[in-house]
Order: C-alpha cells, then sequence, then structure tokens
C-alpha cells in the first residue's frame, strides 16, 4: 500500500529508488578478564590505527568532494583518536584492571560522553557525539563487526536512515545514492546543508521514515515540496517522473545561463556571486557562472591544524584564488573567529554568549599580530587579480577607522619595502550588526562597499540565536524589521555612490530575491549551486515593477504578510 | 607621606576617616586521622549548623536594608550549604577515610571548585564563587577562627579590601562604614552596585590601595573623581572636607526637590520614576520623590524559593505595590525569567548564547500557565491603584498581539466570574530589542506605551554581551546608534499620540539626560537614589534650546563625540 510521509524539502529534486536502510551495526560489549595487557593494548593500538586510515581517507573524500570545511569534521574526530586525555584513560584501564579493550575503551567513552552532556552546553554537547561516532567506529574494528559503509553501495538508492552523521553523508556516492530521507534534522543541520553542496534530493525531519520503510521499497523523495512516498503505484510513479523531468528541464534550461550576464526583465544589471572558503570551491563557482566571489571566509585556512597559518601560507591560497577568477571580483572577509568558530591553539576564553563576544575584528584589533599578518598576505596577493578586503563584525565607525588605519599601515611598509601592491584595492566592511545598519550613511562616507551578512544581522535584530532550536522561529529573514535595515543600508550607500552585496543566505533565497532587486541591491553572494536559478528568476522579474511594491511591503507588520504577498505577487522560481 | 592613588569612581560622595583592612583570615588545614567518626560528623553539623544561621541573619540584613534581590545572594549560598551533593561526599569522606572535617570539607569543596571552573563558563564559575564563600565560612568555624565580621565594627572607618564579597557589602553598617575602597572590580560589580544603593561613597580598581594603606592611616575616599588620598596633609583634608560640605549642601539641595514636579527651565513636564524589584523598595521610591513606578521587575517574586509563586502570593505583592503608590502609576513588567536569570525548578535547559536565548515573553507564550497565573494576579489588583501592565523582550509584532491577545482573554474569563478589575488599564512593551526600535512606527498603534531598556538595546545592537569584559568597550550607552533607535521610537509614538519612557541605566545617567530630554522623552525611570538629582539637573535644561542641538547629535559618527559635545554644551549635574 502507498502512503506518503511529509518532511522538510532539504535539498531539491526527485529521485526514485529502492529503499536501502542505513543500521546501526550492534556492537555488543561483554566485560572479560584478560591475562596478557601487551597483546590486549596492541589490539586496542591496531583498532585505533586503522580508525585513523579510515578517517584520513573520509576526510579526504570530503575534501575534495564537499570542499574543506566539511573535511574539518573529519579533522576534529581525528584530533579526538589523538588526544591523550581519552587514550590513556583506556589503555591504563586494560592494564590496571586486566579487562578487555572493549570494556575499557566503552567505559571510559561513556564517562566522557555523559561529563559532558551533563554540562548542559552546546557545544560540549557537540564533542560528546564527536566522542560518541569516534569511539563507535574503533569499537566496531575491535568487535570485528563491519560498520555499513554508504562508500560501498554499488546500486541505485535511496537511503533511509534516522539521521546522518557527518561521516555517513560524505561517504555517499551521488553516483548510486539518488535521495536520502531521515526521520530527523532541519533545514539547517548538518545532513541537509551537505545534500544541497552535493545536489542529492532530500527530505529531512519525516519522522517515521525509518518505522515505515523496509529494505527494496520503492520510495520517491521530492525534495521540491517535502514529501516521501513509500510504494507507490505506477500512476504515482509516472506522475513523479514528469514532475522529475520538468525539474530537470528547468534545471538544463538554468545550465545554458551558465555564461550569462544576470540582468532583470526590463534590463537591469546586478552581479551574481559566490561564497567560497577554500581556492578549491573556486571551481565550483566557474562551473556554475559565478560572476564574482561575494565572500571568501578565510577562516578555515586557520582550523583544522595546531597553529597559525603562515603569511606564505595564507598569500599561496589568496593568490590561488585571486588567479584562478581571472580579473573577476574577489571579497575577501578578514578572519572572523571566535565565537562559534573556535581555534584550540589560541586558547580563547570561553565566554557565556560567545555570539555577542570577543571574535572577530573585536579579536583581530587586540591580536594585531595575527590581522597584520592576513593583511600582508593579502595586500602582496592584490596583484594576482581583482582583490577587495572587507572587515567582520563591525559595531562602530571607530573599530572600521582603526582596521583600515592599520590596513594602510602595512601597505606602507610593505611598499617602502619595494613590494609591489595592486592600485585601488576597495575596502569595505560586513554590515550584520543592528548598529552599522542603522549608521549605514555615516559609515558610507568612509567605505567602499558594504556587505550585509544576514544570516547574523536576523539574530542580532531579533536578538534570537539561530543556532538555538527554541528560538529559531525567530530567525526570520523576511521579517520587515530586517527589510527596512537593508533598505537603510543600500539607500545611505547609493547616496555616497558606493554598492551594497548581500553574503548570507538570504541572498540565494527565491522569496528573498524579488524584494531585494526592488531595493536596489547590486550584489548577490550566495553558494555555488544557487546562482543559475536565481539568474533564471533574476530575468523573469522586472526591477521598476518590483520597486513600485517596496513601500507596501516595508510597512508590513509581520513576516507572514511579506511571505505571502511576494508569492502572489511576483514570480518565484521553484 | 600622603599619597593619591586612582581608581573608578563607583559610589558618590567623599569620605574622611582612618583605614580599616578587611583581612582574610588565615584557614590552614591539615588532614589528621580520626578515631571517633561519629563525634567528628556531629562537629561538621554544628559548623555547618551556625554557618546556616549567620547566613539567615545576613539573609535578613540585606532583606530590610538592600532588598529582596541583593538577599538573593545569601538564598543562593544557604542552598550550597543543604546540597546534599556537597553534603554527603563529605561527610561519606569523613566515615570512609576515618580523616578530620577540616580536611574532608577542603577536599570535597576543592573538588567541585576546580570542576566547576573548568568548565571555562561564566555561570559555572559564579557557582564555584559561591562554594568557596560559604566553604570557607564553615571551615572558619570548624578551626574556631573568627571571619572578620564587617557588622561588627563600631567606630567611623573606611575599609580597605582587596574586593568585597555580596557577603562583606551587605553587612556593612552605614553608621560606621563612612566609606571604602578596593584593588579590583568596576563600576558594575557587585560591591559597586550595592555601594551606590547604600549610598557609600566608594572607589572601587584602586588596584594598590591593599599594599599601600595600613590599618589606622587617615583615608579620604572621593566617590566624585575617584581617587583615595592616603595619610593626607592637614591642608588636603581641609581641601576635601570642603569638597564634601559642597556635596551635601548640593545634596540638601538636591532633597528640597522631594515633593517637586519635575520641570525643565522652559516648563515642559517629564515623568521620574523608579525601578523596583519588591513591594519593600516602594517605601525608597516615596523617600526620593518618584512620580511613579516605570519598571517593576516581577522577577524576584520567583526567585530564591523551590517552586513558582502562587496566583495569591503574586496578588498580595502588586497589591501592595499599587495601595502604596497611592494611585501614582505601577508598570508591571511580566515575568523576564531565562538567559542569566534562571529558575532552578523550571529546569530551563543550558543555552549556548543564553541571551540570544528562550527567555522572557518568548517563554511565557510557550508556558501559558506561568503566564496567565501572572496576569490574573495583576489584573485582580489593577483596583487597588494606577497598574500598566508591559510585555519584556517583544522582538515581533506577532509576539505583542498574542500576549496582549492571552491578557484579554483572562480578563474576559475573571469578568466573567464576576471580579471586578479596572478600567483602561494601558497595555506597553518593551523597546529592547532592536527590531522592535526599527518597526516602532508599526507597533505604536497596537500598545498604549512603549519602555525602553537600554541594557539590552545595547547589547543587542551593538552585540556585545554587557557582563563580557573583553567586549565591555562596545557598551556605548551614548553611540548615535542607540541615540538614533531612541529617537525612532519617540517620533513613532508621539505621531500615534503615545508616551514613551526609559527603564534602563542611561534613563539615570547625567550625559544622557540632556539628550533624552531634548529627543522628547516622556518618563525617565532610574534607581530611586538617582531621582533628586535627575530633578534637579532637568529644572537647568531647557528643552527647547536642547532640541536645536539633537539634530547635531544624531549626526555624529562616534560615542566620544557625543559625550564632548554634551559635556560642553549643556548643565551635567554631578
Amino acid at each position: 500500500m502507498a502512503k506518503e510521509i511529509t518532511g522538510i524539502a532539504a535539498s531539491s529534486g526527485i529521485a526514485i529508488a529502492k529503499a536501502f536502510r542505513l543500521e546501526e551495526p550492534e556492537l555488543n560489549v561483554e566485560q572479560k578478564k584478560i591475562s596478557n595487557v601487551e597483546e590486549e593494548t596492541a589490539r586496542f593500538e591496531k583498532a585505533l590505527q586503522i580508525s585513523k586510515e579510515e578517517l584520513e581517507g573520509i576526510k579526504e573524500h570530503a575534501r575534495k568532494e564537499l570542499g574543506e570545511d566539511k573535511a574539518d569534521i573529519f579533522a576534529a574526530h581525528l584530533l579526538v583518536l589523538s588526544d591523550p586525555e581519552l587514550i590513556n584513560p583506556i589503555k591504563d584501564k586494560v592494564k590496571n584492571e586486566s579487562v578487555n579493550a572493549e570494556f575499557a575503551l566503552t567505559e571510559t567513552a561513556n564517562m566522557f560522553v555523559s561529563m559532558f552532556e551533563s554540562m548542559d552546553n552546546e557545544y560540549m554537547k557537540e564533542r560528546a557525539a564527536d566522542i560518541r561516532d569516534v569511539t563507535k567506529r574503533v569499537l566496531a574494528h575491535l568487535l570485528g563487526v563491519t560498520i555499513t559503509n554508504p562508500s560501498m553501495i554499488s546500486e541505485e538508492v535511496i537511503i533511509i536512515g534516522e539521521d546522518l552523521t557527518p561521516s555517513d553523508t560524505a561517504q555517499l556516492n551521488r553516483q548510486y545514492v539518488l535521495g536520502f530521507t531521515t526521520d530527523i534534522g532541519g533545514r539547517t543541520s548538518h545532513s541537509a546543508i551537505m545534500a544541497r553542496s552535493m545536489e542529492i534530493p532530500a527530505v529531512v525531519g519525516a519522522k517515521t521514515v525509518t518505522a515505515d520503510i523496509e529494505n527494496d521499497v520503492v520510495v520517491i523523495v521530492d525534495g521540491l515540496d517535502g514529501k516521501v512516498i513509500v510504494d507507490p503505484s505506477q500512476e504515482v510513479i509516472a506522475e513523479y517522473e514528469a514532475k522529475k523531468a520538468d525539474f530537470e528541464k528547468k534545471k538544463a534550461e538554468w545550465a545554458k545561463l551558465v555564461n550569462e550576464p544576470t540582468v532583470s526583465k526590463d534590463g537591469h544589471h546586478v552581479e551574481l556571486a559566490a561564497n567560497i572558503g577554500t581556492p578549491d570551491d573556486v571551481t565550483g563557482v566557474l562551473e556554475n557562472g559565478g560572476e564574482a566571489v561575494g565572500l571568501y571566509r578565510t577562516e578555515f585556512l586557520y582550523m583544522g591544524r595546531d597553529q597559525l597559518p603562515t603569511e606564505e601560507e595564507q598569500f599561496d591560497a589568496y593568490k590561488k584564488v585571486l588567479e584562478r577568477m581571472k580579473g573577476k571580483s574577489v571579497v575577501v572577509r578578514t578572519l572572523d573567529i571566535g565565537g562559534d568558530k573556535e581555534l584550540p591553539y589560541l586558547s580563547l576564553p570561553k565566554e557565556m554568549n560567545p555570539f555577542l563576544g570577543f571574535r572577530a575584528i573585536r579579536l583581530c584589533l587586540e591580536e594585531q599580530d595575527i590581522f597584520r599578518t592576513q593583511l600582508r598576505a593579502l595586500l602582496r596577493a592584490s596583484i594576482y587579480g581583482n582583490l577587495k578586503i572587507m572587515f567582520p563584525m563591525i559595531a562602530t565607525v571607530d573599530e572600521f577607522r582603526q582596521a583600515k588605519a592599520i590596513l594602510l599601515e602595512e601597505k606602507e611598509a610593505l611598499q617602502a619595502k619595494g613590494v609591489e601592491i595592486a592600485e585601488g584595492i576597495e575596502i569595505g566592511m560586513m554590515v550584520e550588526i543592528p548598529s552599522s545598519a542603522v549608521m549605514a550613511d555615516v559609515f558610507a562616507k568612509e567605505v567602499d562597499f558594504f556587505s550585509v551578512g544576514t544570516n547574523d544581522l536576523i539574530q542580532y535584530t531579533l536578538a534570537a540565536d539561530r543556532m538555538n532550536e527554541r528560538v529559531s522561529y525567530l530567525y526570520q529573514p523576511y521579517n520587515p524589521a530586517i527589510l527596512r535595515l537593508v533598505h537603510m543600508v543600500i539607500l545611505a550607500a547609493h547616496k555616497e555612490g558606493k554598492w551594497v552585496g548581500m553574503c548570507g543566505e538570504m541572498a540565494g533565497d527565491e522569496i528573498a530575491i524579488p524584494i531585494l532587486l526592488g531595493l536596489g541591491l547590486d550584489e548577490f553572494s550566495m553558494s555555488a549551486t544557487s546562482i543559475l536559478k536565481a539568474r533564471s528568476q533574476i530575468s523573469k522579474l522586472s526591477k521598476q515593477e518590483l520597486e513600485g511594491h517596496m513601500e507596501t511591503i516595508l510597512q508590513m507588520s509581520t513576516t507572514e504578510e511579506v511571505i505571502s504577498y511576494v508569492t502572489e505577487n511576483f514570480h518565484i522560481e521553484k
């Protein structure tokens, strides 16, 4: 009997194939007395070694297929397996209590997991999840149990799971895994984000899929409308085959726009740029017709390692991106660490409210060595392309002035040494703190451009942590307060002849695009995979017509009013 | 030889007296084998009991002299001493290891302290400080050592300390302790806040006072300019006696204004109200000539206890405040818990960014039983005075509408039962989240009044945790972004014929007052002890003249520009 399950559309597209249940292996551990401590320790060391090798493989796979940021998750897992605070107590237990390695491992890991979980702190809970994930792997090797390896799948399937761990998702083989669906998760959970970047249709948070779906049953995953159909009739299959064909056709239409400029129906040109994290990401930008890099997040250079990157390492990365973009604009954001992005080797203090804490430009203005090294690397790389530099988390005019002064100091010092530096590098700032939006007219006199960082701007403007599920209803990109602030920034910038970009999730969102175009946004920076769809949508929208609606939208009271007005009145590309 | 030490002016006034060093007793603990476990346990129980009694005494003293909120600190200390998770391991240690109680106590307490401190979480660190503070007390009783008790001081002195703990400050006898100065601390540290509410002159953060000042040396504490003069000459003493007399004269002038209305030089009337936490605080409001209660924080009703207050308990408190204010306006803020204010009996989840989390109206709209109980108590009490109700942490129009709808539901239900409720209770909201300031024109159509909560508004607008020292430079009340938001709120409200109050620290600040008056703020709500000074300042300012400067101020770039402009152009009362 066919059954329809509703979930959250996490990654677009339609997939039809047999179900493949990704099941957790049973790992039963008994306490045993051992006689040979050395032998048992060696057995543990071997399981540890194999696990590390596997994780290195997964990490490499993730790095190539998914980018540096996704690979960092596995770098973190590898660090867990090398942490003497975890490993030594296990060996001690084997030695002092003459117990088997499985038991010593499980006991020790459980102790850490429950300690971290009891801390009731989200960061610590993630560490607990990491320990659980890697321990499972080592334990499976000790027990000689095979962990289902999604990379081994060699026929077309749809994966059904309670949730996919990052390691599960990273190992999916796009050739055979046509789609997936999970009981839990949301649009911003790890597996959802990965699905989008891999372009695998996915429906998450579908509650009962593991309960309702047996292996080998035919399943349809509708990632456009968030539906899962189990054991569909031939008619339903035909219907979805048609929907799939439609979507593919639409994608083919989008693909034709790869070398086209982005022009609205009434001839207004805007720039569609991409957000990147590493030089390797440039490939995706070019393949998807990105006209620029609107946000190069430089944090990844600093993460998953045990010391600061040198000036040369940074120079090489920046040069590579600039060269590969061949004269197209590359906006580099200077270091934004602190807050939720930690660097173990900097030993930043834990804060009660890290999102309101010592991070980004606040840290750079105090730890000037780190900041100046990055600025030198950027300035030296500037001659290899079209570099623009922007500072994150600017809250006050003072901060921008200080940051700019330091940049100019480094520039002069380099020039004094005879180093060649590009002329007229534009210096801008992120607008992601409410004060800078409110003061945009003052800032506009001092910057060359703004880039609105909506992810943070929304969470500060509505005072709601975007990672906290209990207040996630307040993460409202279309809230009129946000639209008004964006409007203020654009007005202020244009008055001074400056341009405004946007590099948050919102810039690639089909509901936001008509509003942003109507408000006069100049540059939209998004995930590379969203660019072609956005270009298509913009080509069907008239800027002048949109402008006529803006006053109405800015006077609305709620997010819901905005959404219905936009979906009723403008072309929404899906 | 006279010596001048510079520190932070924490509480106004001049004090001249002999130094009294508040020193930590030496508490040396040795490990001893004991033979009689029962005797040792009894000894421990007795020390525990005496400590509890002392703390009850301090708590009562604090409650009467300083108010309910200060007393809560000691309620928390008492909870520590009743916590079986701390007490049982100590007794077990005495029993199982046959060690003396001093040793068992110290070892166990240190274990908890270092565990909590290592968590690198500010909340846990405070718990560690609590444990350290109460353990010291119990240990002193076990060792028969006397802890210097500031309440025993019976001659006029100035207290010199590294820092004053809350229990130290709460015990100060205003009659004999003329002033104090400490090595560490800032204007917002516990001891500074307490000094202001006790009106004891204080200079904190004076770094070397314990190193530089011996017992019985004459010391001048200048809480107006943040100076400490050690062993002054007769000339200097005379100079400060004169300064002190000047200040007393000024205070006497202020005192004359107690029954006067608050009127600017050009005849514009504003309302000076007070922030209160408990019914007892009304005494201070009336003594200081408060024209209203601009913020009644109802959290204290919920704190320092082990279950929710009943509707009757709340009704009694609200009725008492309304009656004692005799028809003067009382603005009650509905429950603002969560975030940094936790209630153990609600077991709220720990959050990564509690200031951006599930608190105040967010919690009340979900936990409606708690909210509705409070609203019923308020509605029933409304006939005893002039009640106004406001909702905290409103971020969206939806939230205000929901909260108001619930209030009206409860009103109708009560009326259906024949309960009498006052006519025309004004319903307003806090403006403390940037989105609500930006949307003030929309909100103004739906509310009866606004109260700007600057403490939170500043921290969200500048995205800087006001409790985090590393970003405390961003807590900028005079930042033009904040002034612009306040201006937007006032303009929007007045256009709809609604009034605007302010209940953050800023409302009583002498630099802010001329700006707020110039922008048209209708009600200023502050600590009761600031009211007379503010009334005097306002009487010397011309609103019309100030208005002429507002455009200039709102166009400024930085906080520093604003401060110098205000101090150069307007009357600042000190």
